[in-house]
């Protein structure tokens, strides 16, 4: 997808909500633990039930590989499910030598129709370029995530910038606002500022809304941009909203309350 | 495989060395793409090849996700295959918050029966962490990679030392020597005397001898411990010597070779 039909999608449904596809099997419905392919059926109902809400869906591949073959069966499903109006991010922490990235790219971009991968910018420049070559696909790299660890590396200070912003002023020139983006998460703020004063038109994927405690206010306060330029993911807070059998009606309820919070931006 | 288990292997055999199975349809001998499972029967016959000669395998998952459900089901009986005498390490480069990354251990660890996995630390503690709670398995660490784009990021300056030794010197107390390993490539030789300095005890994996250009001499002259304490990765020089009928006698070739090579130093 084009960074202009996402705007499209964006503008349309007035809502920059993106759901996370963190698909546990100890935390889904007891009862679709029966069916033949628990971890799509969850999937489906959730989709079906968030679809008009959301503009992007983002499956973490993790909760998929841990169940081997089967659960990557699974994923594709998942993914091919989706379909072509939502943007579908791999959230998938790859990166590795050129070669090895260029074999990620194939996975998730070929054998998968997913529009976009998060990538881990640890190895450099040529790790993270392969993701770059494929037309209307998109690498999302890791800025600052919304997790404690976080300030280990990250929020380290790095010739006066944080490790973070050197990631963004180096990498944003590899590819452009129309092929990257980049994680940056709601629990600290404070920093999109920083943030977007390195990259002012790229389009941020923002984790950490919901149950990990970070503000949509807070995060549109500084993150927004004249194309919206932000998509904010929400997992647990909407596809576990409840485990009984009103899980999708719940699903839904959770994803248009955050919609119509994020009306008020588009 | 624990550190006692594996120094023994080491001993028995004289060799250090890891193969890697960066197993590619394009450059595996044509003859082997009718079989039922190419990308397996190419492993299988590489391992059987290789096994007295080397004490690990290292799988690089990208070149198995690139051809989907079926990929991920060769990579599983690729391990399975290569069995438990040889320390298996999953070449992934996950790291993620710390409930996806206990899934990537599960993937690696229990679906499938790898002893390690490879861990990208830019997202800090809590997404390293969840590998190091499995019994006899191990996270190793990215450090100092041997590709161009090291210098973009790991080998900056922060706070008057390089990122790759902030990285070890945060990174060694989560773990011990046990059950934590580093990637340090073979390109930049002159900088393992700085790795030693911080990780004596480590195991380090090192990739870049070969193909890569890195020497086994230089490496073993700044990386070697008491317990030897060195994995050193070849993949495309073995798995690719050959690409006629005779792929197996030559992969065969090279990894005595290389192993001969290491017998003075153990």
């Amino acid at each position: 997808m084009t960074q202009s039909e996402l705007i499209r999608q964006i503008k349309a449904k007035r809502s920059f909500l993106c759901v996370g596809l963190d698909t546990d099997l100890e935390k889904i419905p007891k009862f679709l633990l029966d069916t033949e392919d628990p971890l799509f059926e969850f999937n489906k109902q959730i989709i079906d039930a968030t679809r008009q809400y959301c503009v992007a869906y983002k499956p973490n591949t993790a909760f998929f590989e841990a169940y081997g073959e089967k659960g990557w069966r699974s994923l594709q499903r998942t993914v091919e499910y989706i379909g072509k109006e939502h943007f579908i991010i791999a959230d998938a922490k790859r990166g590795d030598i050129g070669n090895t990235s260029e074999r990620y790219a194939k996975a998730f971009f070929e054998q998968m129709p997913c529009d976009a991968i998060t990538i881990a910018p640890y190895m450099g420049s040529d790790s993270v370029k392969p993701f770059l070559n494929f037309e209307g696909k998109w690498a999302i790299i890791l800025a600052l995530t919304s997790n404690p660890g976080a300030e280990d590396f990250e929020m380290q200070n790095i010739g006066g910038k944080m490790l973070f912003e050197k990631v963004l002023e180096t990498s944003k020139n590899w590819g452009s606002a129309e092929n990257t983006m980049y994680v940056v998460g709601a629990t600290r703020p404070e920093l999109f500022q920083a943030v977007r004063k390195i990259v002012p038109n790229h389009f941020l994927l923002v984790p950490g809304v919901g149950a990990q405690g970070g503000s949509l206010a807070d995060v549109c306060k500084y993150g927004l941009n004249s194309n919206i330029g932000l998509l904010i993911n929400a997992s647990r807070s909407i596809i576990y909203a409840s485990a009984g059998q009103d899980f999708a009606e719940k699903a839904t309820e959770e994803a248009k309350k955050m919609a119509e919070e994020m009306q008020q931006y588009v």
